[in-house]
């Protein structure tokens, strides 16, 4: 079982009305690597700068993450995201972007990431992301994310790339945004006719909901006391989600099946969960295996309710 | 069995993305006794002026529920309420408000509603619901809800009557608010520092939480492809949450068991549900029993999970 998630890894400063820290391993690959990585083996393509050292690659490789096809860009830098929430912890309000070598990203896939069983494209430009999705022919499942940005500037290339996957994880505005209908179980269905078999909508604190044929799930999210910082919450549920799914894959079970998608939901909420009591990656990089079994029937407790 | 509602009867003109309605019959009381008749017996208690008529009333006493304690205000006008939904069906526009025989609202119990098993306070003014209250000592069960208004104007009023009720149905920016505290399990945690041993958040589209001792529920909103109205969402949500309450209580169970009251809200949830679905009191007027166990069945399917 592998996974080969295509995207960001940057460094983030970030404030909260929690703490703030500064330059934080953090980016859309590496939430989602280190959540994965508690399912399956997972391999990580994006790029970095010469500020990226054996520190941060070890954060990774601390959980078994293949890091073989990291690319060092010589004389670049890496990524980089300032930002703060305030009490309302579902806005992240940006205060600056440096793209760096994230700019010119053009991924390059070693044949044992091209081979992996499961891709997920985090959000980079839709063409490149239909370039990658090409190169792994012969992947059983494949997964996008997006952003507003693509869905304004790029609305044609995304649209390909949509069919020429098995799942699209947005957040619940995008699907809306990319659909032009304002009511969400239709604006899936909308999504669902552009390609992807599955369809997740994120919903920030408030959890998320699958659509899949004729069938919907709807999940609320973990209720916590204490939320920290939340960059990444939803690479991480991504992470959980699709890990959980290639884990149950090489089990022999299909990722469509419904009650394998309902679990993988589940996995998901709970890493977004961990990924939010801290700072950037501090939680899920210091996760244990137990800690996740046990939020997941925390989790199944306080969702339950038995029809009389 | 029996539960008593004091609130508003109102007229409601509304206009959505899907057509609009004149002068529809409103109001907190009247969308909470049609939710709440399906369960047990309902009592209502709101005044009303000289354009209430039979037509108005016989939708109420058609669903069974005891009108006695509607109040004739001779020469005065129902409260009226004008107001619209953009394609963000989350966000209510006020046009107008006319408080007409509202304003000066006396509740005036009858023996049979102040002797009511239990008891809802709609949102009105923090002071009369405590006057209630008071009068209803012999009840089993008592709620509340309020509005950001009272939390504004009326601080001290409202925290001395939350003293006074076993349980607050509140939205959950209402929660925040009252408390000071934006994370939601917090201010859930501290709402019941004043008193409710149980406290509802109401969260809109994205379903509601429960608080119950150390006890959380979540439930995410019943996802539905049309949504024409949502006006008295959350008066369908905690009718139909304490109609059940009051049943089972009534079968011998207690209102404070923790199975029974993930039950209420799953059936409030599924009461809103079908409230929003037409205008005004349209599809609740109309409902039967068949349809609404149907729908809780479906509920559960779409939010249920299993723990590997």
């Amino acid at each position: 079982m592998s996974l080969t998630v295509v995207g960001s890894i940057a460094f983030d400063s970030v404030r909260t009305p929690f703490g703030e820290r500064e330059r934080m391993l953090g980016g859309s690959a590496v939430h989602f690597s280190l959540a994965a990585s508690f399912f399956t083996e997972v391999r990580v393509v994006g790029p970095v700068g010469d500020d990226f050292g054996p520190r941060q690659g070890s954060v990774l490789q601390g959980r078994g993450i293949v890091t073989e096809d990291i690319e060092h860009v010589p004389g670049g830098e890496t990524f980089f995201w300032r930002g703060h929430y305030d009490y309302d912890m579902n806005v992240a309000h940006t205060e600056d972007t440096q793209l760096n070598v994230f700019a010119e990203f053009d991924p390059k896939l070693s044949d044992g990431s091209r081979n992996a069983d499961m891709l997920f494209l985090g959000n980079i430009q839709p063409d490149l992301q239909r370039r990658v999705r090409a190169e792994c022919n012969g992947t059983s499942f494949a997964a996008l994310d997006s952003m507003n940005l693509w869905i304004d500037t790029e609305r044609d290339a995304l649209t390909d790339v949509m069919g020429e996957v098995d799942c699209a994880l947005l957040n619940d505005a995008e699907v809306r945004m990319l659909t032009g209908e304002p009511n969400l179980a239709r604006a899936a269905r909308s999504l669902m006719g552009m390609g992807p078999g599955v369809a997740v909508a994120k919903r920030g604190e408030y959890g998320a909901a699958l659509f899949c044929q004729d069938e919907i799930f709807a999940i609320p999210g973990y209720l916590l006391e204490d939320v920290r910082d939340p960059t990444g919450a939803g690479d991480s549920f991504a992470g959980g989600f699709l890990g959980y799914l290639d884990k149950r894959r090489a089990a022999g079970d299909s990722p469509f099946d419904h009650a394998v998608l309902r679990q993988a939901m589940a996995y998901g909420s709970v890493l977004a969960s961990f990924n939010v009591e801290a700072f950037g990656t501090e939680r899920v990089a210091a996760l244990t295996q137990d800690e996740i079994d046990e939020r997941l029937r925390d989790f199944k407790r306080i969702t339950h309710f038995e029809v009389g």
